[in-house]
């Protein structure tokens, strides 16, 4: 990099996030030498686009800064010339997430956006897309950096780099920084001045932490988080419950774990909390889609030009921070220690050399070099060779449209409970998401020809919202 | 070996299973030298030692025998001079099975005697039992070979050989076998005829199928057994309900499953029927314990002197065949393929070095000689890797006796369905087995004193039964 | 396979090895239902392809055999329908071993026609031509087996498999028989009630041995063969010199060795009477060439209709015989115990799961089932490992005809001692194959032109034959 | 650490280093809250102690410190409530490395004081007493850190760790300062612009660099260094022949070589070199031997209170500075990136998970963050695997004094031309070294006894030094 004038190009730049991403950039103005942004959507994004696009030149103009703010729907055109291509697009919008998790809630299964069943059609429709986006840099910008925070951002990351051959990619996640947050103010020491470790794969890794005069404080940080006095208010993640863990449990696996780990560990637990929220119309996708809109009324607001505190209710916060870290850090050769998903290579042994895995590592301007983590303690280290291994079997599903590999997908995800409401979910999702499946076409034809039962289901669900 | 006077020593020798065995030595008598059967039990079960052991006398009376056939309860004194001991004992009974699945299932959840939370607790009997044996044959016997096929087997001959430190261990299960006779009735070719290598662990492996012309049949029988013909008397085991797999998930896998795979596969199905069996007071335990008692009614006849039919209802038929077969192998150095728990020393590269592993191999006089297998596709990988992970995480709580590890196998077994019922399952459990788990003494003593809704619940389960 | 009618190609078929195989394949006639015998050559070779084409004619006749022995220099016209391929040519024939052992030697330098510079040098010539081969193959007898035992059998096997994408390829070498021969010998015991268990790549390989009463044996055949009381009279291998292993060396091993290692336990002892063959004219090469010359006397003989035992002194004797068996043993699913080139797979975790290894195995009608090894003890370990990183080198090199990869392969060749040196045998010996190394004419000719030292010493040389 | 009074005790604090690791400590002064510095020594190095020693109180002095200098020859008493234990002890002092090089060499074979001859040889001195001084600390100082810098510095890592079980040691190098130098100088490129990773084993490690805008420079480096124009003044390392490799060889690795490496690649051109200076009675450790004398006389000048310039001719230059910046890196958690051997733990995913590797990390106050390595090309690989094994061979042989095991290391050490020199070095070499070699004492008893000659000959060489 070292470049003297920087050109970002975000897909997915209709995202009610933009406005933290150029506030990361401004805050950063001294480290990063922009001359151009550009908000690339699609169509169906266009107004949002424009609306959140004009939020981010009044940012830009009221920081007293030059930048070029440009608003597209041609991507290719974007890309000319790209430094860094950030992606935080959604197929099929906020819709597709309520179908997401509405459809396995119905027949009480966990959605997840993440990695359960919503995860899963997430992924079946970002894949192809970010192959495609990927297929266009390769033409148009190939020397540019991929900043991807799509979830499911270690199957998209993995996708990227395994199958799209973009080596250039850093996947993104907000999760480690909460966690950073919640260690340091448990042990009253500042985060600069504690040592943390993570490793796993995305909204799937635990964590270690050093302080200074190089002690552990690991199982401290169990006890004090998970332990008997654990006050209720502990969770940095807007978008979970925030159940207790089984303290026990944690303590015998002596790491700590990450928020999502709930959905495994606890999984009851979490369960009951999404079908109360389901059986009120609150599911996640529901709320988010609430907040989004009255986002975007906010940004309407031509006098706006700062991002909003409600901005921080949306959930996925500091993940945008997180994106203009990595570009300055890139860019400035910083080598700031941040957590990432990016090529295994042996950093966790009991993973794939292949794989994508979340972990710490020092920023680069060659990209991440991550520290070595080893070995996991059996208890950590089966669980998460299940939920790779179920990963490698989304992405093969996603790119051949192949229905045993998604129903194979579907049968060893740990957060659906049996072969055969497993079929019946990626049935009546493959038909809810049809729009945006084209690669398992011909399957969905046959559901809408052979299963009227699906069909009909879905379709009263969705009117039910 | 090469003995010339061959004793054999069967621990847990009141098990109804003994006629199978002792048929099976007959079977053999021109392989196996015989000369002292001696069958030791506990006190507990010194009844049923008597009847089985006098029909076992009669047994090899009318085969025209010699052998010497010995009942005792002091085990040491059995060991004495034995070249093979082999175990069948069953910690408490089938009364401890009775709980092992009556309490999981009161709260809709699989006990499942293998692998399941049954299973889990089943080892926790079992472990410090066999590696009691273990010490008296280093002290008594220490040339001799331990047949092991106590359940759950995989688990059991992993601390057989890794923490009691037995190399000379060979774990057994009749599960392949039926798969082998499907295999040779669907395709129409006698058994001798195929080629079969299986890898995986105890009641959770899969299997691959060849013809003497070198071709592979695996997708064949796949279609045959799981396709969209297939009939609904295929399954072999008595043992375990015989609900269809989904035919596009095993056809993707590429694998034969073996009929334990049903309870990862098809959960909700199997979680369903075992539900109603529950609710009628037919748990698999109580059937099993109905067939044994008229079993022992059968065998006190003094005119009975073979193996009556009535025992291949039994379930685990097969097994003392196997068993002997194992004996014969290795007394002859006859190289019989068979498929044993044995250690993996990279057999199954995806599964650590120093694990059980359940593998076709050629039995050896000096052990078992793997074939190797390699990898597993992603789809098979993850699922085993899990399933591995958790049985060392049982084995270390067994062994140490300790609350959080035991709390951490429940979480992360696939068969218990979130760590806040595995909380209660487990403590549950725990006080109803309080008389075989002296190792959690501590902790049960102190759910007896604080939960009471624990010790009621399962007192008022127990009485209802 | 299991056919009716078989057509065995051979490829090479001038060789003075091939009345072996038409032995081998008399002796297994009623396993080998032979329709068609194919012995292909190339020009060069047409009059000893004639000479030992009527020789095998003869002896097919004189067993009373109906066989079709058919002599070509079309290859592809004898592809045609082939069933099994078996490969013993030898590009730049047994002249191009002279100057594989003549040129190092003439420096001090060990020639070594298996692994050492002699052996980088063959692998350059008949990569090329194994790869051709494979091509043909593809598309002529998509179906064929291919019995390979060209030298250096690993690497071409390697490359046939790895490079070439013929997963049906086996890899033979003659030097696993002796060791059984000797072991049953030392032992006194007839070698089927041996058990044998190899392991390492081709020419560099270690050993255990088990009776059948399960008593490991290893340990006391190392004192028996070579410990303070060894004979002279040990190896049954004609071509290397039998000089004594270091006894305390080889009980610290605990494995037992194979001859070749000689060339890298004993170097110097090895270098040293290379040097003193080298000085009387009568390196390996030149002796075995004279041997040919007089078994080509003898096959000229239209009365000699069986097998001259001369041909036992050639030193590859039973290679042939051994190919025979592995074809009876594919064609009849006799899944024999043998000793072959295959793929690893994590046979040996010590080396990549994609080498080709030499191991022990079970030769089915699909292939060959390896009993897996595991790990070696860190002195076998090691420089097993470097062997291998050797070979891919230099297969890297043949394929790519890079000199860099070459000058790679030399200077990390343990039989290369130094790098210097290294570069001065590479360049004198790249120009005297100049005939049979296009993939580096390029670089050759720069030597031509640039390093007339190289030249004349070579041709000098090679005048003093 | 984060102490407020730090003790820092050397072992070997007689050496002609100490006043190099003084002035590294008045360096970083104001990071290093030193109380006190014990310099620890034996009998037979306290005339050298009492020299270095006062020198050491000078230099501190006129540094204007109060920090107490202590000299001593009593271990345990100096190990009370240390901090930092830095290793520089040579047993046997520098005769011991004379005999170490010139016995070999009197054969023609390469003594090496870091892997080869002469480097098993100080190891199978040195490892029994790093041993030794750890069951002191285990019992003294059980907090303190370990930094080793005595040779073979990753041997006797390896057993202080893996076999001392003394987890806080960090083995250090002055290696790859040199080669950070020499990259920084050729391009032109200040050093903390460049990022270095380097990966290996002690001597034996190969390096990559990139720039901040995040190109790699390695090709180039290799070009510049090695390639047709380069200099003849390029090595830092004073203490190796500056011999050419070959450009195409390491342009073909890809990864820029240590300056040891020349051993492995051009062991002919160092050989002969060695040979040379050998013959005038000039090898290395005689050199040393003269330069420590001109040092210890210039130590002894009273007024001399600072580093003399011509300490730095001695070798092991930037040694002692690297032991202070680690020493404050740890008690600072200053996270400076250094390249140290410590445990792989998979970093280097080709070597045993268990072994000690010199590569690039973050020194933090809890030890080294090595940067995660991955695989190495298979030409580097096999190399370093067979390095590897052969110093766990010479840790098994030093540690039980065991013949086979040693006579194993010197013959699959690659510097050891073959196995019937190798027994003759070894037994001559265990017989020069007797005095040292406590754990081969009854090997050595029966040498002197039954083997005259090599009592003679070791006597005659030594005698006419």
């Amino acid at each position: 990099m070292s470049k003297e004038a920087l050109k970002i190009v975000t897909i997915g730049g209709g995202s009610s996030y933009t406005p933290e991403l150029i506030e990361g950039y401004i805050k950063r103005k001294d480290q990063l030498p922009i001359k151009e942004i550009v908000l690339v959507d699609i169509e169906a994004g266009k107004e949002k686009l424009e609306i959140v696009g004009e939020m981010a030149k009044r940012m830009v103009k009221a920081a007293g800064l030059d930048w070029k703010v440009e608003l597209t729907l041609d991507r290719k055109a974007a890309l000319q010339g790209a430094d860094f291509v950030t992606t935080q697009f959604r197929v099929g919008l906020l819709d597709a997430r309520v179908k997401d998790e509405r459809i396995p809630l119905s027949h009480g299964v966990l959605g997840q956006e993440t990695n359960g069943a919503g995860g899963m059609f997430k992924a079946f429709r970002t894949i192809p897309v970010i192959l495609d986006i990927i297929k266009d840099m390769k033409e148009i910008c190939p020397d540019a950096w991929l900043v991807n925070f799509t979830n499911p951002a270690g199957m998209v990351t993995e996708a990227a780099i395994k199958h799209g051959g973009w080596k250039k990619t850093v996947g993104l996640c907000n999760v480690p920084i909460g966690h950073c947050s919640t260690a340091s103010e448990k042990l009253g020491i500042p985060e600069e001045e504690l040592f943390f470790k993570f490793a796993g794969i995305n909204h799937f890794h635990w964590h270690r932490v050093w302080d200074k005069t190089g002690k552990e404080r690991t199982a401290e940080l169990i006890d004090l988080i998970y332990g008997p006095n654990q006050s209720e208010e502990d969770s940095h993640l807007k978008n979970i419950h925030n159940a207790p863990f089984h303290y026990e449990q944690i303590k015998d696996l002596g790491l700590l774990p990450c928020g999502y780990h709930r959905y495994y560990y606890i999984e009851d637990e979490m369960l009951n909390h999404s079908i109360e929220e389901f059986e009120k119309g609150e599911t996640r996708a529901q709320v988010v889609k609430e907040t989004e809109a009255r986002l975007f009324e906010l940004y309407k607001d031509p006098q706006l030009d700062h991002k909003p505190d409600e901005l921080s209710q949306r959930g996925g916060t500091h993940y945008s921070d997180a994106a203009c870290e990595i570009i300055a850090s890139i860019q400035n050769d910083k080598r700031t220690d941040m957590v990432v998903s990016t090529e295994n290579n042996g950093t966790i042994t009991d993973l794939p050399y292949d794989s994508i895995v979340e972990v710490s590592g020092a920023v680069t301007a060659h990209g991440v070099e991550p520290y070595n983590w080893g070995a996991f303690p059996p208890a950590a280290r089966g669980i998460i060779q299940n939920m790779k291994a179920m990963e490698e079997t989304v992405i093969r599903a996603a790119i051949d449209g192949d229905y045993g590999a998604a129903l194979q997908a579907f049968t060893i995800n740990p957060l659906v409970p049996g072969g055969t409401i497993a079929k019946t979910l990626l049935d009546e999702m493959l038909y809810a998401h049809k729009d945006y499946l084209p690669q398992f076409a011909e399957k969905i034809k046959e559901i809408e020809k052979n299963q009227p039962e699906t069909v009909n289901y879905v379709d009263e669900l969705m009117k039910s919202n």
